[in-house]
Order: C-alpha cells, then structure tokens, then sequence
C-alpha cells in the first residue's frame, strides 16, 4: 500500500494540530518508539506524537485521512506480536499521557480510566480502596489498560476472573474518520445492538483510539495461598490441569512451569531457588478467597488430584514474601529467556485437557527441526506461551526451516481445537499463520469490518490479517 | 425495502431446499410462527421452514439472497422485543430440530450444543454431571439456547457469573450468503483477530444462523441459601443493592420486586405469600458455594448491611422447596402481569447505584403520564425490568401520548450511565429509541458491520437499526 510521506509542510500541520511540543522526530526518538516488545524487530515512524486528549486525536486523523498517512497508536509498548511497530512508517501515536485514574466510583464498584494508565498503578489504586481489578499481565509493570483493551489481556487469574473482556464496560474511541464515541453504557450488561466495546477489545488499535475506559470492580478476597507442585514429567503437570477443575475447586491462579524456564530464571534473574534432580516440571497454584479454612481445604482438594498425577513435592508459600519471590519467579521467565538467546515467542491456547497433548507435540516438533522450547504459562486456561530457543539450529534453518516448524505447531494447535494466539495478539509477526486457522471467509468478514471503521485504511494499517 | 414475495414456484424450489416434509404454508402453522412473547404484535410469514442441519440452511440462505427473500430466524420464540417476528414476510425459519446436546466435555469442562436445545434441559444435562452453566433467564423452560445467544442473554446469575458472553467460547455460523464459519476456538481465551463470537453474541440474528454452540461449563456449588427481605420502600431496597457488594460479598443472585409485582403474582398465578402492611419492595438474594458456614457468613454481612437500609423482615428458605417458591415468585411475575393487563415491557439498565434514582423516576413520570409500573429484576446487576400497566390511561393515551413517556425513562437511563436494554435486545420495539442512547455515528458503525455479513438485507431485516 502506498502512504504519502510525512513533508515539512505537512509536519508543520500536524504541529499546529498537536502542539509543537508533542511532536517528535528526533532520532532518539523515532528509535525508542521504533520497537515493542516483540523479537529484535525495528520499524521506525516518521513522527512521534504525544497527544494529550481525545479532540486532538480526532482532529489529527481527520488529518490523516485526508492526506492518507497512516497512524499507529502505541501504549507502553510491551507488546509480543509488534502490533505498534509502525511498519509504514507515518505517525506514531503514543498515548503516553493519558494517565489519569479520572474516577473509582466506589457506590457502584467501577472506574473510569485513561488508557496510558499502566496497568499495576490501576490495580493498586482500586486495590487500596479494597477493590480487585483482576487483569494482570506479567508486564503488568510497564503495560499500559489501553494496550490490555487492544489485545484483550489476560494473565494469570484469567482462570478463576476471566480476561480484560468481563471488566471493561463501555470505551470512549476516537474512530480512524475521526468521530468521537461512546461504544456502550456504563453498565454491567448491555442488549443494545451490535456489541461494539467487545468489538474493540482485542482489536489491536486498527478499528479506533481507545481514549477512556469504563471498568467493572469487584471486591478483593483478603487471603491468598500460593503452591508450587513439582513432577517429574510435563505431561504429568498439564494432565492435573484439567483433574483440578474436576475435583470442583478453582484456583485463582494455576501457571505451569517447565524446569528450562525456571533454571534460566535462576541462571539469569539472580533468582535462589533450589531445582531438584529428576523435577522437570511445576504448576503455581494460587487460590483465594476470605476464608483461610475455605481455602485451605480447597487446598487439600487439590493435593489430592496431585498425588495421583505423580506430584513429587509441594511447596506453600506462607509470607507475602514466599509469595513475591515465587511469582516473580515466574513473571520474569520470558524476559529471562529473551534477553539472553535469540527466540521467537509463540502464545498458543486450547481447550484445557488438550494441554498434554500439545505440549508433548511442541517438543516431538522442536526434536524434528532442531530448536528447543521452553515452555510455560497460564495452564488454567488452556495458553501455553512456547518460547523458541535457537540453541544448536543454524542461522541458515532459523531463518528457513523454523517457520514450518512454527505452522506445524499451530497446525497441532488449531487440530486440538485451539487457536494460535490466547492473549499476545496477531500483530504482525503471526499474520501470515492466521489461515492455519481460520478461513479466508473469517479473514474477508474482519477486513470488512475493517473497512466499515477505517475506509481509507490509515490506523494501524498491515496488522492482524 | 422491497423484498420478492414468495411464488408457487418459489415454494416448490424452498421444498426442494429443506425437504416438503419441514416447510409448512396452512394457516396454523403461519399463525404460530406470527407472533414471540412481545405485546400483541403478529407478523405473518408466508412460508415456515424447519431445517435440520447447516447445510440445508446454508443452501436456503444462498436461495434467498438469489431471490431476494427475507427470512427470520426464530429460537424458543419467547423474546420480548419481537426480534424473531417476519416483518416483511418471507421465510421463518424455525431452529425447533436442532436439539442435540452434542457432547458434554468432562475433561475440558466445555459442551457443544445445538441452538434448539431448551435452556432449563442443557442447564439440567450439565447438572447431572456435576457442572454448572449459570444462564437461566426467567424463560428458560422454553427458551432456546441460541436464542439466548443471540440476545446475550442473562438472568438472576449474571451477577456472579456473568452474562451469556463469557460462557461461548465459539460458534458455528451459517452466514447470510451461505458460507459455514467457526467465529473462533473451543478455548478459554482468544486473541486471534476481531472477536466475531463476541460480535454474533446479542446481535439478534440479524448477522448469521447459529447452528452450533461450544460453551463453558464450571464446577457447580454445593449449597446455597436464598433469603428474601422486605422494605417498607423501594428506594430503600434499591439503595441496598450497592452496599451489599461494598460490605465485600457477592451474592449468587440479587432480584428486587415491588409489592405490586408480588400482588400480581398472588392473584394470578396461585402463588401463597403473605403480604405484611407497610412492605412495599423485595430483595431476594442468593448466596452459593461449597461451604455453608461461609455461606452463612455472607449472610449474616448482608444482614447488617440490609438494617442499615430499613428492612423490617428476612426471611429464609431453606428448604428446596421454599427456595423453588420464591423463585417461582420471581419467575412468574412477567407473566402474570403480562397476562393479565394491557402492558409494554422496558427493560432499563443503569450503574448499580443509579437504581434508586431510576426507579424514583420511572414513578415519577408514570403519574405525571397516567401509567402504573410493576418494577422488578435483576438488581445487583442494575438492571430493571419495568411492566408498564394501562390502568386508568385512555385508550387514546396509551396509543399516543405512552411513547413520549417511554422516551422519557430511556432519556433518564442513558443520563444516569445506563441503556436502553440489558438483556432483552433491540429487536422491532426498541429501534426506535436507539437514537437516545446511541449517536447516528454508532448507528452507521452497526450498518456497515451488517452490511459485510449481509450485503443483500435478506437476514432478519428491520431489526435493531
């Protein structure tokens, strides 16, 4: 596709539209905003914009519909699928300064938020006034709630609090044509036409500029317990998955852990902890709740599924610390491994009894083409984050041979029943592997609906499909 | 618009289609398929077609769009905003023989089911099973499941666990062109594109047939505790709502009733309740779990909370059988009203703690139009049904002068955060106050997404916009 380039002159309009204090291209800062989080890839845009408020944006792709530069809108960046890399070029919008907490209404239990809010200063707001607002990503730290809106976040107590999907109840968008919305109501159901807040979610920043989000709050359980189960096989690790849930108990966490994944925390993350011999495998088990004796026997529930699959030793982490250490643990497995190997990062998810399967496929895979995987995740839920390791593949087969691989590991995954991202997006790096999945049909409905949205194609074009 | 009328010729091409043993054109059959549960509206259709399977539909729906052939889907047939009524005629297609329960997952948790399963069967199937699938509205001994998909159904457990939307995790879609689809995976999570589960969720059947269900199933609760509590003004009940979930506690149902509302249900439906003097609202809430003394110490926190508002009575059930009563109670009162009045049926929904002030308007505009109202409903979620009764209004009142009353409450609902339906849909009697919620930007976003599903309007035409 062909966009116009961004001239003086027209650098000088979109100064006059933005101020000329929020708008950038300096070389540091075409490259801080040239990459997210995603492998080593780098896109540089040709302008940084730091817009302030809603009217501003609107005005600025009213702008860029008439003059057909695409924009890209980034929250904090932390992206794994280079969603807000902006491959064309064009502006950058970075919503870095919405960052007001504008209301936690606490006669109905809900807030409204700025999108550049990051998401742990969000939940520690409301957390202070003894709410929960359970969407909390490993990122959690520097992501910001409107990145969570357009990849429609997860984490780890999706599994008991379902995702970001079930907390945000209505958006306030700035489409691509540049018309202001309100996508809902601010209510905590809606039967009212097409569904265009769900739309939203999870769209990745190509259907509007999310500008505030109205959230659900529900209140916060006052205890926690926190275990880790040790086992000698990963199949025996995912296979007590799914017996959890049977045994009728819900854990408000459940992360499975490969030992790689741990052994490069420890190797890496200056992480103490102790890896036995013959333990290749851990699930985190998290449950909460406001009664120690409930929870505790949800507990002895749960011990008992694991004993007869194998466990080998359970650990409890009493002390809030305990509890920090043994998340933190698995909150920096990814950075861990990605900053010290080349590697690319795979999100697959399926039905929760599948996970054996795949995770048992994924390796079979890895042995076939050479690369090895470390593997962990949000085992609850079926999504299992696949790190690819390049290890002893040769540069020729990273580059060449690695992608069949990849299909085949979403070809299993889509056979399971599963699809090939559960909360990292599409983006741009898993585009070309949407049709393992879906038919061009799916694919043809979502470019139309694309259409209806941005007709000229200006926001956050070449992404998803 | 103008849409073909249905020829002998025609006819005999549709019997071709769907086998002449599954399309009915005598006079019963058209009369039955005239009218769903809303007002006294009826809507002839000129020919009823029972398919079996999506294929069938699929060939049907390629005929109509051919022919240019309108054709209504139709579930249990128990909607109340006339969604499932031919305004135009054409072909009502009945999903009456898609009845299987497909398979119920044990290892996932997950069931596929076909959309003319009845409600109150599935939820009953899964029950044997140990499993809960918690979306039973009132009607959901007669209504079907993909009905209930296609309004994103609630009902009295939505306030726990959610609406409709967070049980489906994908769909089988016949399209309004012809072309069978799968929306998304049989996964917990999904962040593979714009989310076309979500989308097809409350949009009427105005954007594809749905002919197969995957949904979610979680553990069932072991016990519960219903308790209902009286107040000597609906405000008061109301006000309560908000502060029970501030005290920490969520309960597994929270339905308020006015007096009227019970009256009603006394006299018309046989239901024994003595109604004190001086009680003129209900609250009736559920609290469930696995563990009764836990269970009981939400009660005893909701307790406090309901003497603080002024509630002069709680009464326990504790018996299956008081239990059954009370929700009886609850569940009939639609219909006794509806029965035995000249009505129409609002179905408000605002921020929880806007209730108070919501139904102190809806009476306050009542007496100044000439209407009564029995109010009910789902309030823990803020969500109002209101029966508005003829009473002493004047025929001509009530055809003429009723609407503007209605815009009124509408226009009180959206200033207080909420919409105009919660969970009853837009369908034919609501379009036309969409336009007070919803800006003609919102409108046309919702157009051109019909228009990429259904570019030639044959699919449930005049629906929603």
């Amino acid at each position: 596709m062909e966009y116009t380039k961004i001239t003086a002159d027209l650098l000088a309009q979109i100064k006059n539209i933005a101020g000329a204090e929020n708008v950038f291209t300096d070389e540091d800062a075409l490259a801080n905003y040239a990459h997210d989080e995603t492998e080593d890839l780098k896109f540089f845009p040709e302008v940084v914009v730091k817009p302030t408020n809603a009217s501003e944006i609107s005005v600025l792709l009213k702008f860029c519909n008439e003059n057909h530069i695409p924009l890209t809108p980034r929250g904090g960046g932390t992206g794994l699928s280079g969603a807000a890399l902006p491959i064309f070029g064009g502006i950058l919008l970075s919503m870095e300064r919405f960052k007001a907490i504008i209301d936690i209404d606490m006669e109905s239990l809900q807030a409204i938020v700025e999108p550049g809010v990051i998401t742990e200063e969000f939940i520690n707001a409301v957390a202070e006034k003894g709410l929960l607002y359970p969407v909390d990503p490993s990122s959690k730290g520097s992501c910001f709630i409107g990145g969570n809106v357009a990849h429609g976040s997860g984490g780890p107590r999706v599994v008991k609090y379902g995702t970001i999907r079930e907390y945000i109840l209505n958006l306030e968008v700035v489409l691509p044509t540049g018309e202001i919305i309100w996508t809902g109501a601010n209510t905590l159901k809606y039967a009212s036409g097409y569904n265009l807040t769900q739309l939203m979610i999870g769209s990745e920043g190509t259907l509007g500029i999310v500008t505030k989000i109205v959230t659900k709050l529900i209140p916060r359980p006052q205890q926690s317990i926190l275990m880790l189960a040790s086992f000698a096989e990963n199949e025996q690790a995912c296979a007590a998955v799914s017996a959890i849930f049977r045994a009728g108990v819900t854990p408000s966490a459940l992360e499975f852990m490969e030992r790689k994944g741990v052994e490069w925390v420890v190797k890496y993350d200056g992480i103490r902890f102790e890896l036995k011999d013959g333990v290749n495998a851990f699930l985190l088990i998290e449950f909460d709740g406001d009664d120690m004796d409930n929870i505790f026997k949800d507990c002895e529930k749960v011990n008992l599924v694991l004993e007869g699959f194998g466990c080998t030793d359970v650990l409890f982490a009493d002390t809030a610390q305990q509890k920090e250490e043994l998340w933190r643990m698995r909150r920096t497995m990814a950075e861990s491994v990605k900053s010290n190997s080349v590697y690319k990062e795979e999100d697959t998810v399926v039905p929760r009894a599948a996970l054996p399967k795949l995770i048992q496929g994924i390796k079979e895979i890895g042995s076939r083409y050479g690369f090895e995987s470390v593997c962990y995740g949000h085992a609850g839920d079926g999504n299992l984050h696949i790190n690819i390791i390049k290890a002893g593949m040769s540069d020729e087969d990273w580059q060449n041979r690695l992608k069949d691989g990849i299909i085949e590991i979403f070809q299993l995954t889509a056979a399971l029943g599963g699809t090939i991202s559960g909360e990292h997006g599409i983006g741009l790096v898993q585009k070309e592997f949407m049709s393992i999945k879906y038919s061009e049909v799916n694919l043809n409905l979502m470019r139309g609906i694309k259409k209806v949205f941005d007709p000229k194609a200006i926001l956050n074009p070449g992404k998803i499909f």
